[in-house]
């Protein structure tokens, strides 16, 4: 029987995992996803996804890629999975892939959006999705910030503490900001990739400058120092969201 | 010492409330707030609401008032609060009301908003506080209902079975739709007052036109009929938002 490889698109509330990497004593996406397909194609499978979001972490359009030898059609596969799998998790697509494709190793680019609630009381429909900063924002410095780190950078000060092995030069297509609605700011980067804790650590030094802890000035020698003691604290998981994966 | 009024402003996600009004043997919004209320100030307390809202039913502004002798200035009941409160429910804003001042009978209009979710798949962080429809929905039909019940007219029809004591006219002064975000329907409806269960059975009956089971001249049968059993089903609660309430 031939073998076949079916990509996923879906979102999930990530506020009840331990991110989406399988671990052996915290539910994680990968399982409660793996245990799903595997109980309705009546056959292991294992989950490629494009990225390992961490703990808390949200997606809208999250993709991923499995091998298997069902011969369900994907629109069969989308909505058995959509009955067995819980309420915080939703598969959007599922359609027939390449045997080429890979969720992880074909991405292109992608996009993160993080949500910051900027007023004094928190919003009680955001307090699981945002991060709350009662203090005043100056966002247009914030924004110059952002548009300081687009380009290809070494991105050493803001991968995550402890891991050095990889490559740490990476592109960022767009990184802004968007104030209108009123109390909420929303960040967003896309790149050609991201280390590890990336964006959180963007987001943390950012807002470091966006309550005047630190200059615009301050911000770029962050980014030329390739030095993770120099950047701000990682911005909290639960503001971010994986918002599109391009192939 | 004198009495005062405090006039309190709050958000809450009523996910986890058996609605606002206190119940014996099931957890209120009412029963919550006047508890932390009296452990603050020391002194048992009575809130009244604008309006008791429905099990399940949210509030982005939420008006209640209360008579204290405390001598604690406005924004400090509201900061003491929001640190007793759980973060379902935050206090947006306290302010000292004249002691004439009513939460409830000095309403003058207040506003409702119903959020729809209408695509296949659920969106996952809509999920407590939309009403999932996933058959396609006409909405320049919705539309039309919504405009045939603007004006005087007796809801009758719409209000919820078993009542029937109080006048049933009511006046809308605006009641519209948008669906200008992808898969989202959002109705709102402005009035005078509201019976109760009005604005969601209002909303099951505008969907039933939304997916062709009757037509606009039916709706318009249903309001003059006068008579609940000819609307269609009560709309969930988790879809409701009371937004503003003006006075």
């Amino acid at each position: 029987m031939a073998e076949r490889n079916i990509q996923l698109n879906l979102a999930y509330d990530g506020s009840n995992y331990h991110g989406w990497q399988r671990q052996t004593n915290a539910l994680t996406l990968q399982e409660v996803l793996e245990t799903a397909i595997g109980r309705m194609l009546r056959e292991p499978v294992t989950l490629i996804a494009s990225g390992r979001t961490d703990a808390g972490v949200h997606a809208l359009n999250q993709v991923c890629n499995f091998r298997t030898s069902t011969l369900l059609d994907p629109a069969t596969i989308r909505k058995g999975l959509n009955a067995l799998l819980p309420a915080d998790i939703r598969i959007l697509h599922a359609a027939e892939a390449p045997l080429s494709f890979n969720a992880r190793y074909s991405a292109r680019k992608k996009l993160y959006r993080y949500h910051i609630v900027n007023r004094e009381v928190p919003d009680v429909f955001r307090r699981r999705t945002a991060w709350h900063i009662p203090r005043p924002l100056d966002t247009a410095r914030m924004a110059r910030c952002l548009a300081l780190i687009e380009g290809t950078h070494d991105f050493s000060s803001f991968r995550a503490a402890g891991s050095s092995n990889r490559n740490p030069v990476r592109t960022i297509l767009r990184a802004d900001l968007q104030a209108d609605a009123p109390g909420l700011v929303r960040i967003e980067l896309e790149a050609d990739g991201f280390l590890r804790h990336m964006v959180r650590n963007v987001v943390g030094t950012v807002v470091r400058a966006g309550v005047g802890k630190i200059s615009l000035e301050d911000f770029a020698s962050v980014l030329r120092a390739r030095d993770r003691r120099c950047a701000g604290a990682t911005a909290p998981a639960h503001g971010l969201f994986l918002v599109a994966v391009f192939y």
